[in-house]
């Protein structure tokens, strides 16, 4: 086979409307030779074999080094989307803008926040936290205590049971991927396995809730069952390498993989044990689903398996025809991500995107697939399937299956409506 | 076998002077069951079952939200080691410190830097990439182009071959952690394989390797073999999650996996194929290797595999005996780390640690182990083994082999004294 038939291989369709074989990201450059021959790729060819001239920026020595860096000023219009409630100003959410971001990592500055009572500015030398209850012994921690501790670090996501709220509406939104579905985000996190702390206060064999409450000014509290305590919940003080920021709980919260993020509880304070759940306003007011019929579901935890297109999408605009990077985010928090598929006919036809490796369990996975857009209209889609087999839902699947009345937990499919005029919007389809 | 006689085996020595088994680390809840009976831990037990009395920060109202965030002002001290070049701001090395940091990624306001020139602001609406010398057809990429084309993610050390110079010197700094080793840092970097730009371009079989140039005001240029750029090397445009920073080669780097940083050209403007290296000031006058006898080294790009723990380390001070956690961090220029050994008595006898999993190609792997330490004197040392079976040296090894002329590649095993007086410091053993 020639180089030239190898790289046609390479680019040829697996789906309809342009959708190319992930190989392109998975087999390193061996997979595309000879693909610049073929015009495919975006660069222009060059004028001249020389250098162009020199920049501004390289006519005089640059700006210093700092003890604590910062970004480009030509990229300080990215930044979290904010959405306080009525009256106050930490009363709400502000969301990663995820459409503008790569990989899986969220930087700390742009992780989600979810607040019931602003951000608490504590004081870590005063800060306590108390284990009591129903166990042997209770326990009170300074922070000093706590960092000699064994602790454990993993990549891991949390996003909050009311994402995609805008989504669950009668008419598609016309925003941005971020400000639909910004309110989860991924964090390299270290802490203490919860299990340690309890073991060592010795845990009442009555108890099977844990109380946890935070140092904010709402005291936000959540029950949680002490199986999952007892299994992956952290004591968490170090976020991406650094310790928590106050937004995120500093200096020390609970954080419970997989689980609406709600109930890893910032600012943490307190730890009772409990026979049953403390039925907290925090877990009844809010966070429990109506179904139809009159029913209603509470402590419905884990979250559901999802994935959605960060690039192109709502918002964007092409650049007219030509090979894209289509990129994307694909999550469980029952485990980790088996596959990802595409379309770009509305669901007719998919192909698998590629997936970057280590496929971490309850960690955000990014996903690619190279696409030929041919300037038509094209409707994008992704549908995850976690290592449990569970499949990402359509919108109307999930509207069936959940009633109208639903508010939380909307893990259904997003649709990127691609339009001939190379703008991207929301859809509904 | 009790729950009590479990848990005594399980904080039972491994080796001398007080390191216990990395189970601890490793089996979750159930291996430290009823240790907590045992009072090897920090908690205090607390006086009473009820919640310690309100704070200030939970009688109002805290801070509002914000669209890129900031960390708690009580977390300011922890900042990078700065040095610049008299007369200079910008030509020098930030270090990153290590000793304040847990887990694997660092946050990328405190990566290290190495500048030759200062950090140029560029403007990427402005900004170009040239690939061109002996290509078929000689290419330019604006940065829109580059954002077009498929990338790829991967958490990936970089460190400077000048890092841990200063245990090179024949007295041992009384200095910490970060200061002597900060110049290694670890980040989730995203880009485009360089194989796939070089493909589109058409490589001449006369090539063997690239000039690589960056656009601050040195320059700073350096010849990079073909056979690296196809295989792991990357165009880099993201650092966790977000555009890089200017101080880490804003808007476009090149990033070359396990090599000496200073190869990874930032602010990249152009990329030259020729045949032989192009011997630039940059890899001439620095970054060679003074071997004993009068020859020098050139070229050396791999970085060895080592190890450091970073708590306790020099400057801390202990809490007065009993239970610590040590911890720190290994890697490899060559693969992934297989085995990490803590010694507490200079070397005597070895033990364990735990690893963070997954462990990966060329990232920085923290370890971590038990120690009940009995407040008498102690030298803490960390040894790591790579996945080719490679074996960090001590000290003396290390300038047996390169001769007391060496200046670049200290991989040496690094050695921390615990005296009866709480205090931590640097020493050669």
């Amino acid at each position: 086979m020639s180089d030239r038939e190898r790289a046609l291989e390479h680019y040829q369709p697996v789906a309809g409307n342009g959708l190319l074989h992930r190989r392109l990201f998975l087999a390193g450059g061996a997979a595309v030779v000879g693909a610049g021959s073929l015009g495919l790729l975006t660069a222009r060819p060059a004028r001249a074999q020389s250098p162009p001239g020199l920049p501004e920026w390289m006519r005089a020595p640059g700006a210093g080094m700092s003890g604590y860096g910062r970004r480009s000023r030509f990229e300080e219009h990215v930044q979290r989307y904010v959405g306080s409630a009525p009256g106050t100003t930490g009363s709400g959410s502000s969301r990663t803008p995820l459409e503008q971001l790569e990989g899986t990592i969220t930087p700390n500055a742009l992780h989600f926040e979810r607040h019931h009572s602003g951000i608490p500015e504590i004081d870590p030398e005063q800060h306590r936290l108390l284990l009591h209850g129903l166990v042997e012994r209770p326990l009170v921690f300074s922070m000093d205590a706590l960092h000699r501790y064994p602790m454990v670090t993993r990549i891991q996501f949390i996003e909050c049971s009311g994402n995609s709220r805008p989504n669950l509406s009668s008419e598609p939104p016309a925003t941005t991927c971020g400000d639909i579905h910004g309110m989860v985000s991924c964090s390299e996190w270290t802490g203490i396995p919860l299990s340690v702390l309890l073991e060592e206060a010795g845990v009442d064999p009555q108890a099977q809730w844990l109380l946890c409450e935070g140092a904010d000014a709402a005291a936000m509290s959540r029950s949680v069952p002490l199986a999952k305590a007892m299994d992956d919940t952290l004591i968490a003080l170090y976020q991406n390498g650094e310790s928590l920021r106050p937004a995120q709980g500093y200096p020390v919260r609970l954080f419970l993989p997989g689980y609406e993020g709600n109930i890893s509880v910032k600012w943490l304070r307190r730890i009772k044990l409990t026979r049953e759940p403390t039925m907290t306003r925090d877990e009844t007011s809010k966070y429990t689903d109506l179904l139809p019929g009159g029913k209603s579901l509470i402590f419905t935890f884990p979250m559901g398996v999802k994935s959605v297109i960060t690039s192109p999408s709502g918002g964007m605009a092409m650049q007219g025809p030509g090979l894209y990077q289509i990129s994307g985010l694909a999550w469980s928090g029952s485990g980790s991500i088996r596959r990802v598929e595409v379309s770009a006919d509305g669901g007719e036809t998919w192909a698998e995107a590629a997936l970057t490796e280590p496929l971490l369990s309850k960690a955000l996975t990014r996903f690619r697939m190279a696409w030929r857009w041919n300037g038509g209209p094209a409707l994008l889609m992704s549908r995850a399937v976690d290592d449990a087999g569970a499949v990402q839902p359509t919108r109307a699947a999930l509207l069936t299956e959940k009633g109208s009345q639903v508010s939380y937990h909307n893990h259904a499919i997003q649709v990127w409506q691609v339009a001939a005029d190379n703008q991207v919007t929301n859809a509904y389809a």
